[in-house]
């Protein structure tokens, strides 16, 4: 009887001591959870865009989605599948009627999405653009590429691949803000950084690797000491490529491309191409979705709540380039 | 005994349930910790300025410790204390032979700190700058105000207290690059935007309240159809305060000044100057030390390893400003 008794006793302390221990590990699990940023899996954001089965998307929703992962909410895509301004509204409007945590959207058209965003900012559903902007919008920030600083830094590298001095071309799109801003970069920069260079043809506009083939082959009889061209997009670099081989010049006359897909990549792995410009994408995703995180949970200074003429985030990111070269083409496959 | 059974037989029962409830309950706190962005208390993140006592470090230094307080790291705050290029090298060197987990810089001089800024990257401590850039170092970032936006969004102020026509003047300090660009940006929106309106004047020097007084009374008599003023800094706008009260126009010619030191804050409450440009100082130091959590987490991609000619994070963030009035104002005195 007394050692059922003492057996009692030992099992209540015992109990006691994990009771005290849970508590304990209790706070020590709240502390964790104010410590840290970490959001529900129940917060769902949302990344909108158009054409949805673009290559161009997928490492910026890889880095929406490693931002949801971090702060351990939900994400989903949503995208338009054609290049049309109607069907981006509905899918806006379908989203908004959802209430999502937040919205990050690539805007069709600079100025027809406008009132669907601040209706949904409105509805106090918090939106970030990136990539594409939607200028005098209520969207809190626009996260995308300086075009113009990744064309001057695109003359940075041409300069230094052919020894600070001779002839160049540029291929660009016409009609698009983006390109012109670019071509423009890479033409400043060469008129004020590299006195022995010169751009001496630009040629624009629109079409597919074969027409921009026969334009360089062109390019290049009008200037025969042509040593370089900078394609502002990607079937530029990929015609310009073509256009090198045919004429048997392969790695000597330099082509600087712009983006990373698989055609211009492989361009770099065989020698036709020397570089080409990596926009920023992963940055574009995930701090798009670190913003709208910031918005929901009311991290801002100054809040969002003050009103117009209020920048609770930095209303403009420039996401960066990466320059890739065949040192680090392997890196720019996607996996 | 059977009763005595029985309560034994509960208790155990009730340990078993507790031991069981405090194994899934770890569980749970391994996975907050995994899932959300949190660092150690061991980490040490360090603020680096010029002038230490400048009451403008302030609210830039609340964004940083907000930073690590929302990330459970250290923050410290290391300052010269004069306006010295050479103190702040060598406390810069000082807060690198510390080995912190990151540095945020704001550069007295744009080039004489590059080379012990780069000393700090290649011995692997990340650096970001904010507010005054070092333009060619190794930092992974540059946070600031963009100058020229800043100067266009106070011309857009102007013309709607204006009701978008009238002489205006600008007040200004020569010789440095973010005053040069506040002008401009407030020039060009007025030529672009509105035809009505006409910049008569730029007085441009270096001083206190009391020679911006004498400089703007002088403006209103050369200029007598005068009716507003921008001063691009702090003691332009309280020396055109003065001026306005001295010729009995206060209220009838409208002021818009930059940044919220008390005595602007004041001229605000008291209806003399109309609006100020408050700088995203905040959104400085925080995301300075997010940006620098993430190097120093390797959570970035592409990852800073991969060498020169790669942007790890958003190369430049305009960190905005605010339109600070009556309305507003008392959210931005000192706390």
């Amino acid at each position: 009887m007394k050692k059922l008794m003492v057996v009692y006793g030992l099992l209540i302390v015992s109990f006691l001591v994990y009771v005290v221990m849970y508590r304990m590990d209790e706070g020590r699990s709240a502390a964790w959870e104010d410590g840290g940023l970490r959001g529900s899996i129940g917060e769902n954001y949302v990344m909108v865009t158009f054409q949805s089965g673009m290559e161009y998307w997928k490492n910026i929703l890889k880095g929406f989605e490693d931002g949801g992962d971090a702060l351990g909410v939900s994400v989903e895509y949503r995208g338009a599948t054609q290049y049309d301004v109607k069907e981006q509204i509905m899918v806006l409007e379908q989203v908004i009627a959802k209430k999502p945590a937040g919205i990050a959207l690539s805007a069709i058209d600079s100025s027809a999405l406008t009132a669907t965003i601040n209706k949904a900012v409105d509805a106090g559903i918090p939106v970030v653009l990136f990539d594409a902007d939607a200028q005098g919008s209520k969207a809190y920030s626009f996260l995308a590429t300086n075009n113009y600083n990744a064309g001057a830094a695109a003359a940075d590298k041409m300069a230094q691949l052919l020894g600070r001095e001779g002839e160049v071309g540029i291929i660009t799109q016409s009609g698009q803000q983006n390109h012109a801003d670019r071509t423009s970069g890479f033409k400043e920069a060469i008129a004020h950084r590299y006195p022995a260079m010169k751009v001496v043809a630009v040629k624009e506009g629109k079409g597919d690797a074969i027409i921009w083939r026969d334009a360089v082959l062109e390019m290049m009889e009008e200037h025969p000491d042509l040593r370089g061209v900078f394609a502002t997009e990607a079937s530029g670099g990929a015609g310009a490529a073509d256009a090198v081989i045919a004429a048997g010049r392969k790695g000597e006359l330099r082509i600087i491309g712009f983006d990373t897909n698989k055609e211009t990549l492989d361009r770099i792995s065989d020698g036709t191409v020397s570089a080409t410009i990596a926009q920023g994408t992963w940055n574009m995703g995930y701090w798009s979705l670190q913003y709208l995180f910031h918005l929901h949970h009311g991290l801002t200074v100054p809040a969002p709540t003050l009103g117009n003429d209020v920048a609770p985030l930095p209303p403009r990111v420039d996401t960066g380039i990466t320059i890739v070269t065949r040192e680090n083409v392997d890196d720019f496959y996607a996996k």
